[in-house]
């Protein structure tokens, strides 16, 4: 007798799958993907590829969706400035990791031309806010920062300038410029940029 | 006698295709770009389109080179505080527009999947940043900034949240988010967070 272990094995699928679309992401960016060649890749057959995901769109979708999943912990180091560039290194060392950069730099391609891989990917980065955002929360209670500061504001403040240096420029964002995102951020906090207007 | 001027003809080509070129990436997104129907959109012959641009990439980057030519001037309102403001709303009006807000999108997307893309995106953002970095040189001269603060440092901060939330949330930087970008980079520079570190 054979035990099947369809919730294990569907599992494996998955990750081989989602592996592979990463790979090739990050290899050959956005616009390559193709749901036979990922299924070759990951040595799986075309038609469950075919059946479970369907389209491109969606096995992107699915790939945000477990990046979400599997994101990392966020630190708490007892200040604001020191949990903020722990979160900004943490983006920088992710912006320049070879595999890392390029898949995120086709993640965001993507997003702009399918609004399910969009919707994907802000759910993503909403996921990533609400894990950092007690650092910001934590700030407050102790007084660092003004009551009423947006901690969701502080926290993108933080990856913004990242991110735009890895889209727009040459210059991939090193632990510098990671510093410096993180320690305007605080500054900023601290002085209430970050609280709403009434 | 019929009197030919070829450099009117040919910038009126040029900026016939790029018209096209930029309506059909605004329109469509990238990944959808061909020359002959570019050629067709601007009303310009197909064999015109492929002698002069060769690819659609090297059509991209002359769309760019334009952009950058185009610029539109930066602001003067005699503090740091204002110029950044007024520059951080054209970000964010430009971003926006129903038009250039899809365009940029597209521009940074294809970006991602060619080198001479990236090369043209960087040279058009390296234009802008040159453009209203005498604002911080002035607001070093009067005082309001240290001495020795790196004013591209300083214009790319400000625009880094706008391109941020247009490239990774569901909500449009609008002149709110404008004006917090332009307060927080002005905060820290005051503070001396763009001066480089020794």
């Amino acid at each position: 007798m054979t035990t099947t272990r369809p919730g294990g094995r569907s599992a494996r699928v998955r990750s081989a799958v989602l592996r592979a679309a990463g790979d090739m992401l990050a290899e050959q960016g956005f616009g390559h993907l193709d749901l036979a060649e990922i299924g070759r890749r990951a040595v799986v057959g075309k038609t469950t590829v075919y059946r479970r995901w369907g389209t491109v769109a969606a096995l992107v979708a699915d790939l945000l969706d477990e990046m979400a999943e599997e994101s990392l912990p966020r630190t708490d180091t007892g200040t604001l400035l020191g949990d903020l560039t722990a979160n900004a290194r943490l983006v920088a060392d992710t912006l320049t990791d070879p595999r890392q950069g390029p898949l995120f730099a086709a993640l965001i391609a993507s997003a702009t031309c399918d609004e399910r891989t969009a919707q994907a990917l802000h759910q993503f980065y909403e996921t990533r806010v609400a894990e950092w955002a007690p650092c910001v929360e934590q700030a407050i209670a102790r007084g660092e920062v003004p009551a009423g500061t947006d901690p969701g504001e502080v926290i993108r403040a933080v990856s913004a300038p990242l991110y735009y240096r890895l889209l727009t420029t040459a210059t991939p964002p090193d632990h510098t410029v990671a510093d410096r995102a993180a320690t305007a951020a605080a500054v900023a906090a601290e002085r209430g940029v970050y609280v709403p207007a009434e």
